[in-house]
């Protein structure tokens, strides 16, 4: 496909991942033009500072117009908001998508909203730091990552492969996924793993004899690499696990049986038992090694 | 302090520890004389060809012969043999120390065997990485870190200032501790974070309908950071879990509470909760950023 792939992008929602895309597409020359707003004029004002948008705009309705691409960066639980808000300004043939990292709720709140052609294509970069707003982004971003897309049934092609192209043009790999399948996976490959690093964490946090400084000291054995995860942006992560409730709750429940079932382990003094079940999970370390996630 | 510290250091054990400890000591020239021992065959030939060590022995009684420094570098369910077998070959006036990730238990099983006018002095330096055996050692494996020690009541104290500035000389800094007070404290910051990575690992390797390839592909949403902490050795956790019982159990209790309260949290919706508890966990990443422990 030849470039710019889109004649204006509109971005809602401008933080880390927002910030990151915008720069992206113009760095790539993706789109001809850059659109942006945030529910924040803090945020408004230091992504315009940050001069990687063509137009700023004070809400949703005015930054969709004349758009055939909106990508919707902003937590999930805002999404119901902003499709009410913009749906009388779509562009008839342009493409709705978000970078949510749960994707049912999107069709859920979007669907019934979006206009006769106007295309939904919910979309997952599945990609992040701990860092969150404008300053945080950065265009190297998606280098590498999978980009998750989850088109409902019957969606438009051609609009499925254009979008596929920007993710593409941006440095992710592209998987096309059915949205509850992405949900599972998801759930366990990063929603649980957000659940359990604010929990250990909050644990720690509450300890009377350990003291918050020793915690601190002495995190390098383990503990530290749970805070990076417990310090991702609270609201995005609050709107996940309200968005995703139903798998993350199975996986919950998976995971407490397992832990019960190693502490029994420990009680009891099984020691095979711990030794086999840690020489397995070594197995799935190199994986990720091999296929270049580590 | 002047150096060489030691004449005669024997360590026993040359895996990530005790090969990283052998090869610092050596750069810094701590010691006049490095001799090392180590259970398996080929972990001896190994480390022999690596060059990090002045001498090899088959077994710990002739390591320890006319050392002044015995650093027990094996996993904590060794101890016991170890001690048995190297009791009647310590020179008097020796210090006895060790590396384990646990600190009651070493006590537990060494200190009945130690001779009269030895000195026991049990160490943890709060370092490490995924990777083990006699390759995977580095010099540089302390610098900046934690390294605890947890003299008995009534140690002599030449030997305790003696012993800390060899791991001052590695780059640590020392921390003093009661042997529970470690336990208790390794229990939060590095114990449970590690039962925690290996169950959520088992957990993901055990789900039919997400297949192991879809979980490593997009690992990076959160999974991979626990990946990597479960790659660690198999048989040094295991024991490490079966040594500090107490304490181990007592954090999986905390957790578990925790993570039921988060779970309700999740199921009834209470979005405020959540969001309170996650940026309260934020503060502590910050901690461990100022004390550069991150």
């Amino acid at each position: 496909m030849s470039k710019p792939l889109f004649q204006r992008v509109a971005l809602i929602g401008l933080g880390l991942i927002g910030s990151s895309l915008a720069r992206v597409i113009r760095r790539e020359g993706l789109a001809g033009h850059v659109a942006g707003t945030a529910r924040s004029q803090k945020t408004r004002d230091r992504a315009w500072e940050l001069g990687f948008l063509d137009s700023l705009h004070p809400d949703p309705a005015a930054c969709v117009a004349g758009a055939d691409l909106v990508v919707i960066c902003a937590p999930l639980g805002a999404y119901a908001e902003i499709g009410a808000a913009m749906r009388e300004h779509l562009a008839h043939g342009a493409i709705v998508s978000d970078v949510g990292s749960a994707k049912q709720s999107v069709i859920r709140d979007l669907g019934p909203v979006i206009p006769d052609g106007v295309h939904l294509i919910p979309g997952h970069p599945v990609a992040g730091t701990e860092h969150s707003g404008p300053e945080a982004g950065f265009p190297e971003l998606f280098q590498g990552r999978w980009c998750i897309l989850t088109p409902p049934p019957g969606s438009d092609e051609a609009a499925v492969a254009k979008l596929a192209e920007l993710w593409r043009c941006a440095g992710s790999q592209i998987e096309i996924m059915e949205a509850g399948h992405h949900d599972r996976v998801l759930a366990i490959t990063s929603h649980l793993p957000h659940i359990i690093a604010y929990t250990i964490v909050s644990t720690a946090t509450d300890l009377a004899d350990a003291t918050q400084s020793e915690v601190i000291k002495f995190s390098a054995g383990g503990f530290r690499d749970f805070t990076r995860i417990a310090a991702s942006d609270p609201v995005m992560w609050r709107d996940v696990f309200l968005n995703n409730r139903e798998a993350v709750l199975e996986m919950l429940g998976r995971f407490s049986e397992d832990l019960t079932a190693l502490q029994r382990a420990i009680r009891w003094g099984e020691g095979d038992k711990l030794q086999d079940l840690f020489t397995r999970t070594r197995e799935i370390r190199r994986g990720i090694i091999d296929a270049k996630q580590a």
